[in-house]
């Protein structure tokens, strides 16, 4: 077997520990999880119907053409249904955006703390990942843009930033968006974009014609509640889209999904609710956190760090054994932190009543 | 943007024609689309449960590991879980197999009438194809190995051959296999196994001690009915698994998918049904094409080549008039063929019906 020497570098993604585990592993009942930034809220109840009624035709190969998700969802973001592509999550737009662009010695520049599959797909390719320090937890855009080498293939700005929360405000982005050359892709991953109440947030698709290198990410997978079914997309010029569409595997998007990504779309007022709750729980969060004296990063998606100064490793375990399910901050580089995701108030306060039990604990 | 130029070398892979166009575009009420090598059954009534049951739960993350589907996996094929993994279909396992072994430069070989997935994910990474001549439409395995230089990495035996329909036999496998260097994967695409009848069939499962460098594909997506779902896997010794799990996307096999591939494998009296009229099916072809006076190729598959030798796309035109969709064999490279899949008894009488209708007009 002669592997190729990209692939020994990589290291395994860890993804939120599943419910069912913690319930076996520590003889729980009940158990929360708020680790892997899911919708607490289930998805619109358009969506389970349209589930339920495709069940007898799964037999069938999905629309590899994704034809009329890309026309609702063209209609919805107001471009041409040529500019957009979808995947099996936006995990599978980031790999093939890694096809298209990386060859092997080509560079990436990601931040510091940010979505480790920027890093993995990169190396998949052969690649190389630039990682610039963040700036009080935000991406530092000027540092990054600075970074750009003869290299550089593709610039990784997520905003919100997962893990961290910021985003990348209109002002930052145009400060340094000339300063881009046209032949490194601009990247604007915005999972988390339905979260964001900051007035001060780009509308990134604005930019698409002027910017002819940038592509902008979403998914149905954090507000609209879809996770399971794996709905990514992306949006970009034709030419670009034509090209990333080419890579991507033909039936990527599964047939449920593509329905159900149509019917996710219709319920506004699901995704108002998903919205709403979010924000009472950052601000939740924050209210308890500074109670408990505790420093934690503003976040415009649907999770918040937090500093606990002390093992993470700890608390996470201590949290487990009462039923909370978290992601510790080693798993970032930030040791010492927890990532909560927002959950439904009753989660909420569960979480804190646990990180309440466990720090008095531990003092 | 500056691109890899191992893009511009992709060719754009065709879909089956859905019903719903072909509704469209002629104004039919009733179309059977025999094009795909979809299961004319449907799936398992168990599967159908599992999904409803699933409808409101698509807001969670499938499980990454996979784990209870490999574990029920593990006990049918009477292997360790770690020599499994799992895949949006065997197209993602085919893309991860080149993203392990193809560095640019790298060659795989293939038979000339084969899988195209195999070339464009070769292509994907920068790799070259070898197609070797077919031998009475079957792979000439002998040659395949000839063809073997020092910058093969992957060898792709696909038995039953899409879309030729031929097995490689016992014997035939074993005269090459001691031929191939342990350096040079050799993937036995076994995606149409379960409807596979002939007694030489190798059970490949026991060459994989012996032969460290064999990769076994097979599918849901055929036999099993869940196409649509996406779930392909493969069987390799556990180092070779460890790597292909390790560029797979950590999500990339859907929450529904898990659990309906798991109570698909359950339902034994389905899948009988299925074979069983799939043979029937066969059988019927076989008979009326010989009737016709037309040309086959016996197969151990979902589908049969027949040779119209007169002008396919013509045919393939007026069989959509008259509400069928199959294959035109231009497609793959073989121009006067039709690919039929089987279908149930009454829609395999309609295309036999349609297809003497047009024959006999264009005599």
């Amino acid at each position: 077997m002669s592997l190729r020497g990209a692939i020994l570098k990589l290291k395994p993604y860890t993804a939120g520990k599943p419910i069912n585990e913690v319930k076996r592993e520590f003889g729980l009942k009940e158990v929360i999880k708020l680790a892997s930034n899911e919708n607490p809220l289930g998805c619109s109840p358009l969506v389970c119907e349209v589930i339920k009624g495709l069940a007898g035709q799964v037999n069938l190969y999905p629309d590899s053409s994704n034809f009329d998700l890309k026309n609702e969802l063209a209609k919805e973001l107001n471009v041409e249904p040529e500019m957009l592509f979808l995947g099996t999550g936006s995990d599978s737009i980031i790999r093939a955006i890694c096809s298209v662009f990386i060859d092997p010695g080509d560079e990436s520049i990601m931040g510091e703390i940010s979505f480790q599959r920027y890093e993995d797909n990169t190396k998949i390719m052969g690649g190389n990942v630039i990682k610039v320090p963040m700036k009080n937890y935000k991406l530092d855009v000027e540092k990054m843009v600075q970074s750009i080498t003869d290299k550089t293939k593709v610039l990784w700005f997520c905003s919100p930033n997962n893990p961290t929360g910021p985003i990348i405000k209109r002002q930052e982005l145009l400060s340094v968006i000339d300063k881009i050359p046209k032949s490194v892709i601009l990247v604007m991953d915005e999972a988390y974009y339905e979260y964001v109440d900051d007035p001060e947030y780009p509308q990134t698709i604005n930019l698409l014609e002027k910017y002819p290198n940038v592509i902008i990410l979403r998914t149905f997978s954090k507000a609209y509640g879809l996770a399971g079914l794996r709905v990514g997309y992306g949006i970009a010029n034709e030419n670009i889209a034509k090209y990333i569409n080419s890579v991507i595997g033909p039936f990527d998007v599964n047939l449920i999904a593509q329905s159900a990504a149509i019917a996710a779309l219709k319920d506004k007022e699901f995704l108002r609710k998903v919205v709403k709750l979010n924000k009472e729980s950052r601000e939740y969060f924050y209210y308890e956190f500074s109670k408990m004296g505790l420093e934690y990063i503003e976040s415009q998606a649907n999770f918040v760090m937090v500093n606990l100064k002390v093992d993470d490793k700890i608390v996470f375990n201590e949290l487990l054994k009462r039923g909370v399910i978290v992601r510790p901050g080693y798993l970032f580089e930030m040791p010492g932190w927890l990532r909560v995701s927002t959950g439904t108030m009753e989660q909420n306060e569960k979480f804190i009543l646990a990180l309440k039990d466990v720090l008095n604990g531990m003092r």
